[in-house]
């Protein structure tokens, strides 16, 4: 059945079919579902977007933005009574500046398109989600992702140099700098890098960029114990020029992306590492150091990657981690950073957590960041199991705390982890956040129960 | 005569020496005058920031958080009936974390001291305001400083992770990350920054480090135009390596600095170019490379400094521009930042706004970012020249903004640029900063008149 649009708001790109409308009704995230009451607006422009907040604020409607839809936590799952306002027709690529460092796009761009734009004029823009073929650069920023590069290069946050956005009610801010420096009043751009879409639609972008690095080389190193893993990571760590990537696997996690595919990882070891050189004019030389530190760290086996092919292999196998992983069942995904020194104990206490509750576990992530995605093999129709698996996932978040970690290192809190929050944040934090929140949003519409603003 | 201590607080370290008092007063910016009726406080520890934030709220007294004094904007002048509270004092430098990448400090570390304590682990962190040898980190947050270093390493907001603040009243608020990455929340570190002591008092700075660079080696090009020097810049700011520093001079500033001292500038050319080289193995290479863009762009004259000693002698020189300037009489000081195309029409128009006010001006600054200093002279014992200044000042801040620029760079708004802000921005958006500060400050108590939170 054909769902009505809002007859009060013809001039808006509803989407009226109904399965197309039911695919906008849920992210990426374990068990999202979509109620049955939500409308999905598809906007053109910013036009589109003043006019839909314009009328969320007259009629009390919930709004709930959203990109690729690759978010984890829930944070762009549809809420009963809610327009989702979908960004992703909202992709100019406006400008990309070399001169000034900077680009310009709008919230819908693909992650990995914008990339590529930047590539084209021999610029770079690191952050590289593993979903970046399919997630947003406005998702990218509500949830200040990570991924791959970050041990090198930062987050999201470390390249937003400023911000358009469409508050509720439909008026338009504009945060940040399109200059090379900026110091007037506090910048409330990152008050929008990680809001999640609670305070407002991110409608432009603009980044800065980078000269491009060499194409990187990968070496490959297995380790007999964690604790030599984890040594290698602390060593590569102090290396004056560390690496662009540095990602550990534990056995199953390499046995789960083999099982999908021969992508050239060995198996049977307690865990590896995938390192990367990209400095311009010494891949070849910080790559082989690196490889020394591995095996000086006590690797079994220190692979390095021969050719760009070999290189590319063993970072697809990485980047299919995930898509394997779903291959085996649904996954429960955890994200906590700890302080890169207490890798070990993560992994290890994570461990006898989940097997505490009788669930599988893999672990793996961008361990020179500490910061790790033990997954969950938690099957969503088997009550029993749900509930283990929620009782290890927040034991496991308690585990992090504990180690002066953080309950998310890249996918933001969404609805998934928002029962969690107050074990991160006190009463007095979570008020501080809701105030201003109010200041933007004082009838709670924008995402209405993800992250901080969940009651 | 010796003001009393407030005698309802008498257990924080009052100043009592009305001499020394009075040196508490003003910060070093233009006509900076102290009122009679103030205190000052020089916490030594985060105990005296909370009795006298609880304090101040109880009693309704301003507050007024004060660093270092170097600053050009008054946000560290002293109101009426306020308390300053100095944090020179809370100077520990906590720890300097080679693996995590971060270092933690008091907010009266002196900038100078927090660079060596990282370089003594190897480690670099870039911020390098000219006045670095004075100024604290927290004064470098609430301005958001700059220096000679962002062309390449940008600006003190993109080297904080996270901070410990004392709010109005004295709750403790910490903001950020101790991990290498976080994703919970909208991260009000940056509200912090730039903030000019309107929301809190810094108590602590996590800030990121990174792996040394190599000694800078530095090279000069004088120019027979203005457009011949912008050309320069804008080629250097494409280069794949582009340099560490990339400060531009006219002639009026050549000639103050060598007024001083010899720091080894030639005269009598149109504008001078001092750019720096600090890439690891590629300094000499690097800088060669510059040296010839310096020529293909039109340069008279390129010289390599030969060897570190007259390297520095150039850059001391710059670093001196300051007191040089100062030596010729009381300077209004301008710090506006437009795109870097624009540089040229901003010294030319700069020019001409100036002499129709019948103003000495001299046009220096950090070229690389498009983020001029025209220092105008202007004596503030004769009140039709302070006139013609501040009208001369303000058309200047105009001009600005109508190429696309920002009113400021690198110092901040305070109470000198208040009158100002206007025109960069709207209601609305004062409205916004306002009601944010209200969150923290309901009372409005903290620094009070400075930036946005002036009526
Ligand atoms: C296979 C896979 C691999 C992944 N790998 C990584 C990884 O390596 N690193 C990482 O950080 N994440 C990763 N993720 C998670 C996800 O891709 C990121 O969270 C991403 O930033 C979400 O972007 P999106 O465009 O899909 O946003 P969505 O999922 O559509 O939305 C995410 C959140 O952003 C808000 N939002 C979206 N657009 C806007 C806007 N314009 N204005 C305001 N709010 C907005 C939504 O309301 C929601 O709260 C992965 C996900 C998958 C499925
Ligand atoms: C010779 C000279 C050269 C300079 N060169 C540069 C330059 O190259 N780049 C540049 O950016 N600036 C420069 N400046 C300006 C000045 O040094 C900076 O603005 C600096 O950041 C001020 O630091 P401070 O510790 O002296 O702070 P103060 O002058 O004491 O205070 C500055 C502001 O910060 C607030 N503040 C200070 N400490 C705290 C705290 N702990 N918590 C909350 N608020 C606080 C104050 O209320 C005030 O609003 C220069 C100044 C001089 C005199």
């Amino acid at each position: 059945m054909t769902r009505p649009n809002r007859p009060d708001l013809p001039d808006v790109p509803w989407i009226v079919d109904a399965d197309v409308r039911a695919g906008y009704g849920v992210d990426a995230s374990f068990g999202a579902q979509a109620p049955t009451d939500f409308e999905v607006v598809r906007a053109r422009d910013e036009a589109d977007v003043v006019e839909v907040l314009r009328y969320a604020a007259a009629t009390g409607t919930p709004i709930v933005p959203q990109g690729g839809r690759t978010g984890l936590v829930g944070g762009a799952t549809a809420t009963p009574g809610a327009i989702v306002l979908s960004t992703l027709g909202l992709n100019d690529i406006v400008d990309v500046d070399p001169v000034q460092g900077l680009a310009v796009a709008g919230p819908g761009v693909i992650v990995e398109e914008f990339k590529k734009a930047c590539a084209a004029e021999e610029l770079f823009y690191p952050p590289d989600p593993a979903s970046a073929a399919s997630c947003t650069l406005g998702g990218n920023v509500a949830t200040n992702a990570g991924g791959l590069c970050c041990v090198k290069y930062g987050v999201t946050a470390d390249y937003i140099a400023g911000l358009r956005v469409v508050l509720p009610g439909g008026a338009v801010m504009t945060t940040g700098r399109r200059t090379a420096k900026n110091s007037v009043g506090p910048d409330l751009t990152g008050l929008l890098v990680g809001s999640e879409g609670t305070i407002g639609v991110i409608m432009q972008v603009v980044t800065k960029v980078i000269p491009a690095p060499d194409p990187a080389l990968t070496a490959l190193g297995t380790f007999p114990t964690l604790t030599a893993a984890a040594e290698a990571i602390v060593a590569l760590r102090r290396d004056p020029h560390p690496p662009c990537l540095l990602e550990f696997l534990d056995e199953a996690s390499i046995a789960a992306i083999q099982s999908l595919a021969d992508y050239g990882f060995p198996q049977g070891c307690a865990a590896a590492l995938l390192v990367q050189a990209d400095r311009p004019g010494h891949v070849t030389q910080d790559l082989a150091r690196y490889a020394a530190m591995l095996t000086q760290a006590g690797a079994d086996e220190v692979a390095v990657a021969d050719d760009a092919q070999e290189a590319d292999a063993l970072l697809a196998g990485r980047r299919a981690l995930h898509v394997a992983l779903e291959a085996q069942g649904p996954q429960l995904i955890e994200d906590m950073c700890v302080p890169i020194r207490a890798l070990p104990q993560l992994v290890t206490r994570g461990r006898e957590i989940t097997a505490a509750h009788g669930i599988e576990v893999t672990m793996s992530g961008h361990g020179g960041d500490g910061n790790l995605h033990p997954s969950l093999g938690v099957d969503p129709r088997d009550p029993d199991q749900v509930e283990r698996g929620w009782r290890a996932f927040g034991e496991m978040v308690d585990l992090a705390l504990e180690l002066g970690g953080t309950l998310s290192g890249e996918h933001g809190v969404g609805r998934l982890k928002a029962p969690f929050l107050r074990r991160q944040f006190d009463n007095a934090q979570l008020q501080r956040l809701r105030a201003i929140k109010a200041v933007f949003d004082p009838a709670g519409l924008m995402n209405p129960g993800a992250s901080y603003s969940a009651p």
